[in-house]
C-alpha cells in the first residue's frame, strides 16, 4: 500500500485578477457556490438549470430555445460549438487574426472538416469584404468569428455585416463569445449569429466550469440532419440537451456547484441591467486606458476595435514582460500576463471583466504598473496616469 | 433588447444523498470551495494541481505520473480515456453487463472503433474466462472494464486476471471507477490497469466537474505514438499534460473551484487513511443490507459481486419504485433513485458513498424506506430492520 502524501490546508494568496481571466468573484457567488448539492436531476436542480437558461438568454440577448452551459471549459464550448456544428468533409473559415482563431482551425481539423484562414493581421479585425472573397473562394459550411480576441485585444466589429455575407452564401456563424459575453454589446438574434458560446469565468465572473452556449433553431436543425454522428458522444447536442431540454433525463451529472455560481453571478447581471453593465466596462477600461496614456504607455490596438475587457499594452522598448508580470504579482498582488503566440515579448494584456472591472482596480493597476515600470528604468509619469484614471472615473 | 428575467435567490431543500451520486459534501469541502480564485497558471494554483495529482496517486494506489483531474463530468473522463487510447479500426471489448458499458461502447464507435461487448447477464460480473474467450476471438487492442457498474450494482472482481489476460494478448484495459475510487478495494499498480478514470461527486464527496484520470507509462506510449491525432482537441492527453505536467502550459482554464473542492475531499480520505475509508464504506453498507433485509427486503445481486457502493434493492411486489423514490423525497429528503436501462422497474438503488456513507445515514434509509414502504402496502418489519443495521454498526 503506498502511503499518503503531506498536504496542508490552502493557504492562497491575495490577487488583483486583472489579466484574461479567471476576473474577481462577487461574494454573493462564492456564498451561492456553497448551496448544499442535490441531485442532478432533482426538481430543485432542474429549476435551477431552467433559471441558468432564462439567465443566459438575456446576457446573450437571445430567444434562442437551445441556450445553456456545458459542463467543462470555454474550451469544452467551443469544441462543442464546431464538433456538432461541422461534418466531416465541410469547409469552415477561421479567423487568422489571433491565437483563438488557430484554435477552432485545430478542432474543425479534428473534427474531420477543412479549415480556411480568413487573411487578417495580428492585432487587427476582420475586414467583411476580406471574409467576402474568401466565402466566394472557398464555399464555407460554416464560418467562425471571434468576438473577443484575448490574445491581442481586438474586438471584432460588424459580425452582424460578416452574418449577413455567410446566409447569403448558406453559410452558419459560430461566435466566439469566451471574453465578451457579458462585458461588451452582444445581440445574438439582431445580429442574426447561428451559434455563440462563452466561458463563465471572464465576463461573467463566475469560476471557471459551466460554459454558456446558445443555438438557434437553424443550427439546431443542421446538428439533427447529419450523415455522420457527432465524435464526441459528451458534447453531442442531442445528449446535452436530453439534460438541459424540456424533459430532462440523464445524460451526465452537471457541474453542480459551478452551475449554483454561474447563476447567481448572472443574477447579478440581471439585476445591473446588461446595458448599464457594459457601460461600467466602458468606463473602467476607458479609465485604464486614458491613465496608461497619460503615464505614457500606448495600447498596441485600432480604438475601433479595441476589445476593452482586454487590453494590449505595448512592452516599453528594453523591459522584459515576463519580469514585470512577475513583479506586479509579487509585490503588488496583481495578476496580468504577457502576450500569447504572435504578441508573446510584444504587449502585456490588462484586463477588465466583470467583478474586476471596478474603479478600485483601474487605480490600483495603473499606479502599480506604473510605480514596476519606473522600477525598471522606463521614463512614465506615474502621478499623471493616476490623475487620468481618476477625472476618466469621475467624468 | 430583452429584458431581464426574474429570479430568485436559491433556496435549496435539504437532502439526504443516497443514491449513486452526488454524494454528501463534507463541510470542510465547502469551504474550500470558497478558497480565493487566482490565475489558472499561478504558481500557487500550479501548487494546487501538483497536490491534487499527489492525492490522486494515493487514492488511485499508483505511481503513474500522468495522474490528473479533467475539468468536466466524469463521462468527459471516460471519453477522454477512450478517445486517446483507441485508434480508429481498432477492436475494443466493453463489458455487457450494465448501463456504462454500453455508453463505453458507443464512445468507441464515435472515436472510430469497433465495440464488441463481452457477454454478462446485467446484474453480473464479467467472467474472467468468457473475457478470455472473446479476446482470443476478437483480438482487441483495449478492453473496458466497469469496477463499479451503478445500474446493477454490481463490482467487478478479478480485475487483476482480466488484466493479465488483456496484456498476455497485447491488449490495454481502461478501468471504470466512477463509483468505486475511494469506496472500495482499488490498486491501479498492483492490477497493472493501464487507464483509471473517476468522478469526484461519488466515495470522494468533492462536488462533480473535475474528474480523475491516470494512466500508465505504456498507455502514455500508445497514446503518443497514435497514426492519427485524437480527434478532441480538449481532451487530447498532450494537451492536457501540457497543462497538468511538470512544465505547465496554457491548454484551458482549470475549473480552479472544483479543483480546489477536490483537493480538501482527498485530503480528507488521506487523513482518514484509504483504508480505514475503505472499512467505513464496508461497515456502513453492510449495516444498510442487514437492515433492509432484516426488514424483508433483498438485494437483487450476489454478495461476491456486491458493489456496496450501490446496492440494488429488489422493488416489492405491486409497488411503483418511482412512488416510492418521490415519497422519500418528499417526505424524507431522501434522494435514493430507481433503476436505469435493463434494470428500470426492477430495483431501487440506495447508494453509500463518501461523506454520504455514515452510520446515520444508514439508519434515516432503512427506516425511512420502511415507513415509506409500509405506507404503500408492503409488508416489512421496520423495527427489526432498524434494530439490525444499528447492531451491525455497533458490532
Amino acid at each position: 500500500m503506498y502511503t499518503p502524501p503531506t498536504v496542508e490546508e490552502l493557504r492562497p494568496p491575495e490577487r488583483t485578477l486583472v489579466g484574461p481571466g479567471p476576473s474577481a468573484i462577487h461574494p454573493r457567488v462564492y456564498r451561492a457556490m456553497t448551496t448544499p448539492v442535490t441531485g442532478h436531476l432533482d426538481d430543485f436542480y432542474v429549476e435551477v438549470m431552467n433559471d441558468v437558461q432564462a439567465l443566459l438568454r438575456y446576457v446573450f440577448q437571445t430567444e434562442n430555445e437551445h441556450t445553456f452551459a456545458v459542463s467543462g471549459p470555454g474550451s469544452a464550448a467551443m469544441e462543442a460549438a464546431f464538433v456538432n456544428l461541422v461534418e466531416p468533409g465541410e469547409t469552415v473559415l477561421v479567423p487568422g487574426n489571433g491565437y483563438f482563431g488557430d484554435r477552432m482551425g485545430t478542432i474543425v481539423e479534428r473534427a474531420g472538416g477543412e479549415a480556411v484562414s480568413v487573411d487578417a493581421p495580428w492585432g487587427a479585425a476582420l475586414e467583411p469584404a476580406t471574409v467576402e472573397a474568401a466565402v466566394e473562394e472557398h464555399d464555407p459550411a460554416v464560418i467562425g468569428i471571434t468576438h473577443g480576441e484575448t490574445s491581442t485585444g481586438v474586438r471584432q466589429p460588424a459580425v452582424d455585416d460578416i452574418t449577413r455575407i455567410a446566409h447569403d452564401h448558406d453559410a452558419y456563424v459560430v461566435l466566439d463569445a469566451v471574453a465578451t459575453l457579458g462585458g461588451v454589446e452582444l445581440y445574438t438574434d439582431e445580429w442574426d449569429v447561428d451559434v455563440v458560446y462563452a466561458g463563465s469565468q471572464k465576463c461573467l465572473s463566475a469560476p471557471p466550469g459551466a460554459s454558456p452556449v446558445t443555438m438557434s433553431d437553424r443550427a439546431v436543425e443542421k446538428v439533427r440532419t447529419r450523415d455522420a454522428p457527432v465524435e464526441s458522444w459528451y458534447l453531442d447536442l442531442e445528449n446535452l440537451w436530453s439534460y438541459w431540454g424540456p424533459d430532462p433525463g440523464y445524460h451526465y451529472t452537471d457541474s453542480i456547484s459551478t452551475t449554483y455560481a454561474l447563476r447567481e453571478a448572472l443574477r447579478i447581471v440581471a439585476e445591473v441591467g446588461l446595458d448599464a453593465y457594459w457601460d461600467r466596462h466602458r468606463r473602467v477600461s476607458t479609465a485604464m486606458k486614458e491613465g496608461l496614456e497619460a503615464m505614457g504607455l500606448s495600447l498596441a490596438v485600432d480604438e475601433s476595435c479595441w476589445l476593452r475587457t482586454l487590453s494590449p499594452v505595448g512592452v516599453p522598448a528594453g523591459v522584459d514582460p515576463g519580469q514585470v508580470t512577475s513583479r506586479l504579482k509579487s509585490e503588488y498582488g496583481i495578476e496580468i500576463v504577457g502576450g500569447l503566440g504572435e504578441t508573446e515579448g510584444e504587449i502585456l494584456r490588462v484586463g477588465c471583466m466583470g467583478h474586476s472591472a471596478r474603479a478600485k482596480n483601474a487605480v490600483y493597476l495603473v499606479s502599480s504598473l506604473g510605480s514596476v515600470l519606473a522600477e525598471h528604468g522606463v521614463e512614465v509619469d506615474v502621478e499623471a496616469g493616476i490623475d487620468a484614471t481618476r477625472r476618466t472615473l469621475e467624468g
